[in-house]
């Protein structure tokens, strides 16, 4: 079977064959598992869905004329009230009581879980889906020209982000834009939205968007300068003024978190739009990989003609990002030693964990 | 029946009369809902399971004495391998595929969820589990002066921070003093380290310390200032140095995110000290919420001599917040009129979730 030929997903997992698991969060109830399928390497992620309730309505608020989400009711027949198939209690103290259900599914109303699968996968996306050590990296401007600027250039001619092009210009996921805003003549001010690959689509208390730029001559918020400030501020503005038209309202403007990510995960300009109440999305949207929108803009008027090209920029890197592997850790490393912080001791033995000094 | 004779979770659960969903983590999987059972307050939590698979280890690395996550198998039946009873594909680009599934569900092996139910609650309980609702607020310095500071200044008149002077001087805490560095002649520098409460004192990937100083002529980030600067930048290496020899080196210098929160949850300067792989702190290290400590020692270098009192800054806040109450709910929605948000449209009737566009 030629590979351009779509291969439903069902005849794919059905041949996938478990290798690994590469993460695991419990907090989020998230699994990647490495595996194969026809022998080439597959990356499965698997995140349980939320309870399902029914639709909420938003009620006006009579002193604003803001509306108030209201919760109707439980009565789905899916929901934890109704949907109880089987229980079982743990434990009962006083007033608390504890125990585990098993609630009705059914694959229209209420799946299990949402899966990804990533296949053929290669290397970088393994390495992107595994459990790894992360580092406080402060990029300085020149650690930026030394390590990162070639590293984006090689992503560049590799052709890895060819699929931008075919978001943004062909058919590729077209029904599942949310809005676009293009013409020709006016390209610089264009961009589109999509929902996130995170997002359910449903379930608006996890609403996670991307907005994308028609402009291509920013590969991140390296790239920003004071002369973009009128046109972020009008992209944030727009930003805040389609999605809540877009969502009947149940969202309003100032209840969007929107942010870009440095490091990003691909280097052409996109801006991430999610529900303020969904707070955790693991580190997503954690100071020290998320920038707020409208923290750049502000920024911006004070930044020098260069922008964020002379700002130090500190994040969040894994130990498997390409960029630490290749010179950063050893950048970060001496800046370290600049800032006078004690080298590791040998710990090989007269390790104690119980007490907090160090035995000699 | 007496309320003092123990009652099956099931007969509770089964008269159990819904009322509202008190809140909702499509993030986390954890839903609240508040009714009724025999008249009286009951309060239902439920958690979606993890994925169920096989034990795990953590194995040892050679080169650097730190143990990595191995996970075994995932033969278990339940699993997203062997558990899958039927799967729909949502969408497909090239290598990427998504889809829904229903995975087999069992009460002992593989339950929907873990429950907890509270009966009779208080309005305490009911309070504690309530969600409220969140805005992003682009707070101007001129909002600073007219809202922020007569709300700083009445929180020092009421007494409110007095308990401050009592952990920096008196012997409340002294037990759990992670690290002191004070003398009297060198105030300035000094500063104290505790472990946040939200942090259990043992594990160390959640790790959560906060750090007092002794300087008391900083009420947040606001009062920073560029002269600051070299100040904060020892503080910066002092936390970096001592922390990783507090704990026997299992932490390094890089893998602590370094913080603080705006708005604050008291004014006067602490600052937040995390390991890196903590993620799951709600919105505790958010952008819109914490800000590096490292970008506020490269803000102070472009700001002006005012340093954060010319600063915008972005935040999310919530609507209990005496500030959003005080007058901030006002002054942001004048700004989003200026920005050219439109209104909220006065939706009465013709309201239809389905679809995506409004009802005339």
């Amino acid at each position: 079977m030629p590979l351009t030929q779509h291969q439903p997903l069902k005849d794919l997992i059905s041949r996938f064959k478990f290798q690994k698991v590469l993460d695991s969060s419990p907090q989020t109830k998230v699994l990647s598992l490495l595996g194969t399928i026809d022998g080439k390497d597959a990356i499965i992620t698997a995140e349980k869905t939320h309870f399902t309730f029914d639709e909420n309505i938003k009620k006006p608020n009579p002193v604003d004329g803001r509306s108030t989400p209201i919760f109707y009711q439980c009565e789905n027949e899916y929901s934890i009230v109704n949907g109880i198939q089987e229980l079982k209690e743990i434990a009962s103290n006083d007033i608390y009581h504890w125990g585990l259900a098993i609630i009705k599914q059914d694959m229209e109303e209420n799946p299990t879980a949402r899966l990804n699968l990533i296949w053929p996968a290669t290397p970088v996306h393994i390495k992107k889906y595994s459990q790894q050590n992360f580092h406080l990296v402060r990029e300085t401007p020149e650690m930026y020209k030394q390590f990162v600027i070639p590293y984006i250039e090689k992503q560049y001619e590799q052709g890895r982000l060819d699929w931008v092009d075919d978001v943004l210009y062909g058919d590729v996921e077209s029904e599942r834009i949310v809005y676009k805003d293009f013409s020709e003549d006016k390209k610089k001010d264009g961009f589109i939205i999509l929902p996130n690959t995170k997002w359910d689509g449903v379930n608006l208390d996890s609403l996670y968007l991307v907005a994308m730029v028609y402009r291509d001559d920013i590969r991140s918020v390296r790239d920003l300068k004071p002369s973009d400030r009128p046109w972020l501020i009008q992209l944030n503005n727009k930003i805040r003024s389609i999605i809540p038209a877009c969502y009947n309202f149940m969202i309003h403007a100032d209840e969007l978190r929107i942010f870009i990510h440095y490091q990003p995960s691909y280097y052409y300009f996109h801006i991430h739009i999610v529900n303020i109440r969904h707070s955790g999305l693991e580190d997503n949207i954690a100071a020290g990989k998320a920038i707020l929108l409208d923290d750049i803009i502000d920024n911006l008027d004070f930044l020098g003609p260069n922008g964020y090209l002379d700002k130090t920029l500190t994040y969040v890197i894994g130990e498997d990002n390409e960029l630490w592997k290749g010179g950063l850790r050893e950048a970060a490393m001496e800046q370290m030693e600049r800032d006078g912080i004690p080298k590791l001791p040998n710990i090989v033995s007269g390790f104690d964990p119980k007490s907090k000094t160090l035995n000699p």
